[in-house]
């Protein structure tokens, strides 16, 4: 499988590329808006045609590419069955594999950060979105996330993964890029060790985060696959920038 | 490929174990003595023949399990020929890739914290042994080891190994246990970004690290492939404790 970790610096994304060498496909899981362009670019340079795009979640901090990388190239869209979106052309849910030429994703519930949340397993990596992030995980403030539910979907079913298995976030915002499921359970200062519920909950609670500036333009827009949303302040225009006005609903 | 990452507590090393799912045979790297049973244990389970193992480098902090487990299990010792070792079965060089059933290992020269020091290259993954830790670096002020060459080492050679490249390093003392070169690229502090030579000797120079406390047991022991000294004083016991009396030198 060719691999590749892309970073989109605005919201701190990574985008990962899976391609097939047999059939030369691909897909893209969590593309972001402004670098759809360098996401095709890396494709192309690899010799691989984007099939899908897939998303772990539906996104408070930036808009997903999906939409824009079908109106580009035909690709098809992917997202959690979960989040029951009219936009997407093929529903993903837990204990259904998905296979693209050689690639077989297995969708993994993993609800807590939002209540639609799948992480993707495909041999021996996860993409485990916004649920387990390196040392961290997700809010759980917002788009009914709730701090308990994460708490079993990272300690039951990303836990429970082989402890060598990669693990590949959404975001990280230190520069780091991968870990392991042997790493996270060992010393993820939130969720690792023998770390109970209730002390989880409680970090979560004390948090005190800000609130999400872009939350407002991005949900919406995610909602319809990735729309850039009219009405963007100035100061977030970086968000959008890029797409033109083919995007803007 | 069988993919096993295995961690010896007294010294903090991480020992790999690469299996060949067609052939049923496999090697370990940087194999420790006190933990030689585990190894073992870990390739039964998978129903896995220990066919070599590897050293990255001649250690300073452990005894490698190279000859007890040719004992235990008649496998072979590969080391680099750079160390011009007596004891060795299969002498290890750039350029001279290693085979085991599918298993394809280039050896890469990165000398600096000890001259004969070796990476070794397998499918997307480098093992770096000491030359490069994550966020950091193997010591080079004992063993012919000489900064201004492990920073050629690691700029010249390890990163420029794609991005994407595993990095699974020899020791990490923070459970930390994967990288890849472009987060080592980023944001090694030693090593990553612009950093010039001249700032790397410095930090090398000021580490101010004591003494390595088994140094002068572990490195007559390692160039026998793996022999525990006599004398080695109770407090270091630890070092060679579950080998027994047929490997005391």
């Amino acid at each position: 499988m060719i691999f590749r970790q892309l970073f989109e610096p605005v919201s701190s994304t990574y985008t990962y590329l899976l391609g097939c060498e047999d059939t030369g496909q691909a897909l893209l899981i969590d593309a972001v808006l402004p670098t759809w362009q360098r996401d095709l670019e890396e494709l192309n340079k690899l010799g691989l045609k984007l099939a899908y795009t897939l998303d772990t979640h539906i996104h408070a901090d930036h808009i997903t590419a999906a939409r824009k990388l079908k109106m580009e190239t035909a690709s098809r869209i992917a997202h959690p069955a979960a989040d029951n979106l009219a936009c997407v052309d093929m529903s993903l849910q837990e204990n259904k594999p998905f296979e693209l030429g050689s690639i077989r994703i297995d969708p993994l519930f993993t609800p807590g950060h939002t209540d639609g949340h799948h992480a993707y397993c495909v041999n021996g990596r996860v993409f485990t979105g916004d649920a387990l992030l390196i040392d961290g995980c997700g809010r759980t403030d917002f788009q009914n996330g709730d701090a308990p539910t994460l708490y079993r979907s990272v300690r039951e079913k990303l836990f429970a993964l082989p402890e060598d298995t990669l693990v590949y976030p959404a975001h990280d915002y230190k520069g780091r890029r991968v870990s392991s499921i042997g790493q996270e359970k060992a010393r993820n200062p939130r969720l690792g060790g023998d770390k109970p519920l209730a002390e989880f909950v409680k970090i979560m609670q004390e948090l005190k985060l800000a609130y999400p500036k872009f939350i407002d333009y991005a949900v919406p827009g995610n909602l319809k696959c990735g729309v850039c949303p009219t009405g963007v302040p100035e100061d977030l225009q970086q968000y959008c920038e890029q797409i033109g006005d083919s995007l803007q609903g």
